[in-house]
């Protein structure tokens, strides 16, 4: 590779056609400077509660903690050690962010044609201001530059939230957190808004090993003794009222599969008692996942926190790497999903209801056209959430938008969400939607389907209308 | 929403690119004028047997009957009370069809970029020549002039069918259906025609809550007096025959799965004397489901109905929705479906026989190229049917030619045919196909793929031979 | 159908937007003489090892061994006997190649749009030098050219490999092939690489009729005898050996579902002893299956040959014809398919060992971004095979490219393979992908999602590098 200019094309990922292409630049200027919504993530708030908060050096920046970047080079026989991910029982990886750095420069080719490798390159562009692409020869070059930027105020998360045009900024916490870093962003008189996500996993789902633990943490911030069925909800509501109480809109729930089945009060009570006694079996624990699911959004009826639902990702597949490094390596794998029968319960108990909102989330493109935009275009309470993860990309969000508009209608759905942990990446990740979805409805305006009025509504939309509407922000 | 002229664009749809484009529109006129055959859909023959019949006010034209367009305001948390549509219990809903017409108009920037939103602009324009766009300022006006137009001999069903430039119009009826307004129709000597299509659902379903009452109404038709399998299957081979006598030239099953499987007759007869005494059980239901589908097969063999075959719809999902006001609310929602092992029996016993046909239709796309092009590839009783219900829109028809035609060829599928109860929309569907196809065939030939000579057969393939051949009509 | 001139299009397949089409013939002039590596296919050895063999008449050359061709004539209710394919019971079957290519001639506008009409037109025009397209009118100097043609030197099997610059060309041979028509090629001193693939289904798969006889087989080759499940992986890995001595550096592994799980070793004697006595019972032989898989592995783990695993194709779906003219007659149909569950045992196991190389393929297009793309973006063994069989096709290349790349990477996969028996095919499937990648990759450049660069070495990777590397040829 020799070195090359790093130019960010001012039409880049348009259609190439001259009709197409000049009426998705109009559409992007309308929506390029929208301030950016971003109500699901998984931004560490300690950035913000810390006004001096400063970044590490490029690798702990970029690399280290980027499952995305790193997998990818995992795949290609590079071990994560070599890469400075740390090992669970401390064992030796690599510290010396520069070799880390270089490694990923060298290999750096494995990101053509992936969304990764566009938001990386939107980053150092957009935020750094670097003049050539990454290769082996410019590594260091860049290297010294961003880590010389990083340590300027400039680059505090404070100020490239206000850089970025952030306007609300949602994480994403478990149940038992403290949520001390939201209340000391709240404290600090910031202006920045940093909302948490009630995240319950960790005390609804009997198989997480420490469930019994989160548990006795739930019961001490709640101040409610957990004995039975009926305390552990009261001690959830609890926490859901403090969430809201710190600013959160929204429960994001997560489940294997999205099958959901009302226990009779009684029986959900025992597998409850067993699960804290003796433990509960597998089967017992699935039937209480179905069950907890119906009670997360009785519970969403009632406090009116909009519920997310992420389902069908197979987490740590690669028990290896998980024993070695943890979780959230970029060994979480898609699974194949079924909504149309399995969610026949919720709906057809809260379905109806339009004051309520569930806000659904697929790893498997399959469901779009066949069950997702079906169901989103009948039921009120139903929305289909934009295209998650691996499907955040330009061609997973143009399937999306072929697969899920014309039945659903774009508005059962919710604009774009990002999902990160990179907050780096956000600006990249709105922009490069931003792109995609001006190029989609240019191409409906240029083929006539709608008409240049309806597309400056749409883009709207999708950049900012939907997402704060279906998040109630 | 400011006042928007209507135009359709004469080249909608096409792509831009202006070698295409200018292919399309060529292989567009060539077609544009081709009569419509409708051979399978839902419009009521009562329209068509009363000379004089009158289509009603607006709402009642475009909104109450029509669940596409309803069910996209239903999810949006509009009332189906306040959009006219019948309760079963006669409970309570909006009478004045101009405020149903309002709520509408009000709400029709949600079928941006749908189909629904296309064909009801085609109506709108190519029907009653309104000029502006519907929304709330043009409401009214819009409504004034459809009822006056409404009123007028030009407008009366038989006339329509004339400019509509239609040739044939299948309905779908019961096999306990008496046929009378087909009678009619062919007794007043009008030569529009409009024919039958045998669907068995209510006499071969045993889950059908008013199976029982069913069977007697066949014996009693077919004056076949029903005690046993034997028995049973000659009254519904009596009342196939008299759809032929009626113009009939296909039957339609509808099954949840396409599961096939031929029990032995002992065990058929078992179940059939089972269900008529006391009744059969869950799974009793689906054996003889899985049988009665080989069952009619055998009989389309012997008197020659082309056997359509719709599976993968999960009716009446909404249970509220459906004790409140009925089937077809927009509450179908599709499966997962599987067809190489479930079509394995039915393939292989009759699937060799050139003199059978088969017409398959699925709401999993994921059929199309996994499934039923490589079998409809090989077996010559078998076609792919068109994309059907949700995916009879511009990209659902894209789709489906992209992952059918490569595998199946063209010549093993049946063309283009529409599926509406709304016999305003037929018109518009078509126009719409014949565009996408007509698009499709000239990428083909714009990359070189096919010759130009090659395209204009079979853009009269699509648009009318192959559907012709394939309903035997 | 009338006369017209046969031409193939320089700019064929690429975009018509001028920008593309430009990048496109920039990317495909460069890798238009690349040479062809072929390391997965079924031409019979037999064609190289005589040096003087020559093709049959056109009819034998080109339907008769083709199932691609025959099966949409069969589709079209077309006998085969009428095509000349070959009786098991040698019952008649037309033996005029004339009539039989007048049949093919008189019904090729079925091939309208396939992969299979390109090939074929490929053919005769770049190796037949054919002047006119194949209609009823041509049909019998068409014939007459090419029979005259085959039966120059310069049409000798060995004289088109050269001619078609193949570089390597792989076969498939049974465990229990003696490889003697490879043995003959090597001894030969000729300098075209003919190398042969270890493919043990007869002796892996129990439920397969001939394996007690493919065990006694493979006893004899091997000089090991076969008494227990030790032995019978001793010998199998002596065939290993002897497959490796000859050239081959990969395995095809082929299974209904890529279900895998280590039995332990006593539980696989027993079976294994089980299936050599009275036979195993069909859920032993689904359990010994999903075990003799990570056998599979743990040997190429050893030997270093690449594991090539081909899933989800249902062979022989259509008895009658199976039981009149065998295997291989255009009845093997792709079935839904799981990966992510199914392959967890092997790949946590094997997975994450770079030294060792498992290539997936697929026909179920689902698995494409759902799973096989998500799993080799992370686990450095596996690597996700090209588009196979029925999604060979200009569309099914492209769907590929949209739903593996962006999260695979393009260096998690392999680069094109063709797969075909049809030798004379081999030229125009990699001119064919060679023009899909051009423009896919043309397509990126276009909108400065990559580099012109980047494309250039993308469609080096595409063409010949990929492949080279994952085959380690």
């Amino acid at each position: 590779m020799a070195r090359e200019k790093l130019i960010l094309h001012p039409d880049r990922f348009f259609d190439t056609s001259p009709k197409v292409n000049k009426i998705a630049k109009e559409l992007y200027a309308s929506v390029k400077n929208t301030p950016i919504l971003s109500p699901h993530g998984h931004v560490n708030p300690v950035i913000f509660s810390d006004p001096n908060y400063k970044f590490g050096n490029p690798a702990e920046l970029f690399i280290i903690p980027d499952h995305y970047l790193f997998r990818m080079l995992y795949s290609q026989g590079i071990p994560m050690e070599s890469l400075g991910v740390p090992r669970i029982d401390g064992g030796p990886v690599e510290t010396d962010p520069k070799k880390i750095w270089k490694t990923f420069a060298d290999n750096f080719y494995l990101y053509r044609g992936t969304p990764t490798g566009i938001w990386f390159e939107y980053g150092l562009k957009e935020v750094f201001n670097i003049k050539y692409r990454l290769c082996a020869e410019t590594a260091m070059g860049i290297y010294s530059e961003i880590d010389e930027k990083l340590k300027s105020p400039e680059f505090s998360p404070r100020a490239l939230y206000k850089k970025f045009n952030i306007e609300l900024l949602a994480t994403t916490d478990a149940a038992t957190d403290t949520l001390e870093h939201h209340k000391k962003i709240r404290d600090s008189g910031w202006n920045g808004r940093i909302i948490p996500t009630f995240r319950p996993d960790g005390v609804i789902d009997l198989s997480d090993k420490n469930w019994k633990n989160n548990i006795e943490v739930l019961a001490g911030f709640s101040k409610i003794t957990i004995t039975d069925y009926s305390s552990y909800i009261n001690a959830i509501k609890n926490r859901r009222q403090y969430f809201k109480a710190m600013g959160a809109t929204a429960a994001d729930i997560v489940a294997l599969y999205p099958v959901t089945e009302e226990l009779p009060q009684q029986e959900a009570d025992r597998i409850f008692k067993k699960a804290l006694s003796e433990g509960a079996s597998q089967e017992e624990t699935n039937r209480f996942t179905a069950h907890i699911i119906m009670e997360m959004v009785r519970l969403s009826v009632e406090d009116g926190l909009v519920m997310q639902f992420h389902v069908g990702c197979y987490r740590n597949h690669n028990r290896e790497v998980f024993e070695k490094f943890g979780p959230d390596k970029g060994c979480d794998m898609p699974l194949s999903i079924e909504f149309t029968k399995s969610l026949q319960p919720l709906l057809n108990k809260y379905g109806n209801n339009p004051g309520f909102s569930i806000i659904c989330f697929t790893l498997d493109e399959t469901n779009y056209s066949r069950e997702l935009a079906p169901l989103a275009g009948h039921y009120p309470a139903m929305k289909v959430g934009p295209a998650w993860w691996f499907h955040d990309s330009i061609n997973g969000m143009q399937r999306y938008r072929q697969q899920v508009i014309e039945t659903a209608g774009l508005y059962n759905t919710t604009g774009f969400v990002d999902d990160t942990r990179a907050f780096l990446s956000i600006p990249a990740r709105h922009d490069l939607s931003r792109r995609i979805d001006a190029n989609w409805i240019a191409g409906l305006v240029a083929k006539n389907i709608i008409t240049m009025n309806d597309g400056f509504e749409m883009i709207q939309d999708t950049a900012y209308r939907l997402a704060k509407k279906a998040y109630r922000l």
